[in-house]
């Protein structure tokens, strides 16, 4: 089996995983508010690839933690992701009309319904890490768990991110405050998302988690450096989204500041940081190898 | 003394008490990303009323709790309002340029500001809520706490309620649903605010919360009608904020489905029950009483 077609099957059960806890924890489109929603499972449950959620399954996995002390992070840490979507598709932030080849939350609904969802997705996230139903951990590692997500979240994270990336739309920004940029606005969750995966091990060492959370600072970065190198050489078909949007906006990305061998050359510098920092894991990190050959590799 | 006055002195404190706190919490201005920190501080640093803060501090004193375990509940509460009405007040909800006599958030910064704003201050709350140096309480009841927070901001509690308020406008909706929209529009977080105070109380007693909740609720719904007959009866310059606005907007209010005299009379129903239901406790549940008196007689 290749490496892709490892990370492929992986990745479907992780998805199949997650969705199946979504759908539960998502609202009934029968409750009252019906429109808000079925405009909060339009955003959730649309085909997102997961990354995040698989995130959490593989650093738990990596520790020898069961699945199911994972799910409510999984999903909150999702949650998250597809609220900051709704309101970064609005039409005054980056006004996008598709989101994976479907019109964006706000357009098949409407402006006002689109930042309700998102505010009501923010809320889900932290309720279902509250409900022992949901995420069966112990109260203090619930507590630790939702200051992480919030953490990673808010002013000093990706909402912080976002800010920054508006800020510097038009503007003359150097390599470090990209880099910064990006820290906040796309590394925050994901290195939050495998911290939820440390934390809901009981027996994870310090060292563990540090190398895990090097790991994601890695992969998040890496990430964002394969979007920006896909959005100059990707088709808007098979990205579900305009590409050369970035560039018609005036977005300062990787490309645009060390050039398109640069920017490949970094995602591959990452990627090797990114396996190194696994060095002490055994064949139960797998799934985080496969991830960081495929993020540097994807075209979509 | 009077009545109000007292309730005025004991406001005044909670006001103090809960600002500092707040100022504290909230990201300085001097910190990246600057305009987005700003942005929060200008909208939740604006002279607000504080009614829910008081609230966490009125029903925990009323149950004998002491003040430093309400701080956190107290800010929560109140962050999570602060963010509502900044998304509240965009022009894809009910746009509004002026709250408390000044630009609304999106007016002073702009719309994309605001809506990160909003988003920000949602998390902040919850973080709060986890922190031991703002909330010291026990890892359990701060559990309870988040998950008393979330519920009543989601979907099926504050956001829903504004999503059930923007589709009432222009429509024929009875009294039932006018009272099912307030319930959840603003009632869930007056309900929320006084079910904090008690979760930080160890020793409280079932039937004392239920009795504590009841009190909310009532409150809360004559909040509701008092800002209802304001609206018909006040004016622009004592309200901070525009005069006939629901009217002009087309909005159900109670003096539009029962009368200005019935709505009185319904405001002073629920103050009545909101004061029986207090019947139990002693003299430390006043500012409670007095907040009942205030709510149905207040101007602004």
């Amino acid at each position: 089996m290749t490496t892709e077609s490892a990370l492929k099957q992986y990745l479907t059960a992780c998805q199949q995983r997650v969705n199946a806890a979504l759908e539960q924890q998502l609202p009934m489109e029968t409750v009252q508010p019906v429109r808000l929603h079925q405009a909060m499972r339009y955003a959730t449950l649309n085909g997102g690839k997961r990354i995040r959620p698989m995130l959490v399954y593989a650093a738990g996995a990596a520790l020898g933690t069961a699945p199911e002390r994972l799910d409510g992070p999984a999903c909150a840490v999702e949650l998250i992701h597809a609220y900051s979507l709704i309101h970064d598709d609005l039409p005054a932030m980056d006004d996008d009309d598709l989101r994976r080849g479907r019109p964006t939350c706000h357009k098949a609904f409407d402006e006002a319904t689109a930042i309700l969802a998102g505010d009501a997705l923010q809320t889900l996230a932290f309720k279902v890490l509250c409900r022992d139903d949901w995420t069966p951990v112990e109260a203090p590692v619930r507590v630790q768990m939702i200051e992480a997500l919030a953490h990673a979240s808010g002013s000093r994270g990706m909402a912080g991110g976002q800010a920054l990336d508006l800020a510097a739309i038009g503007r003359q920004i150097d390599l470090a405050q990209l880099e910064n940029m990006h820290i906040h606005k796309t590394g925050a969750l994901i290195h939050a998302s495998v911290k939820l995966g440390c934390l809901a091990t009981p027996a994870v060492k310090p060292e563990q988690t540090r190398q895990l959370e090097h790991y994601a600072n890695c992969i998040g970065l890496a990430f964002q450096v394969q979007d920006d190198i896909l959005d100059v050489e990707g088709d808007t078909e098979t990205l579900g989204k305009t590409q050369g949007k970035d560039e018609a906006n005036g977005k300062p990305t990787y490309p645009s500041l060390i050039g398109l061998k640069g920017a490949k050359e970094l995602a591959s510098n990452l990627r090797q940081d990114a396996l190194d920092s696994l060095a002490n894991l055994d064949e139960r990190a797998d799934p985080l190898r496969w991830l960081a050959d495929y993020i540097v590799s994807r075209d979509a």
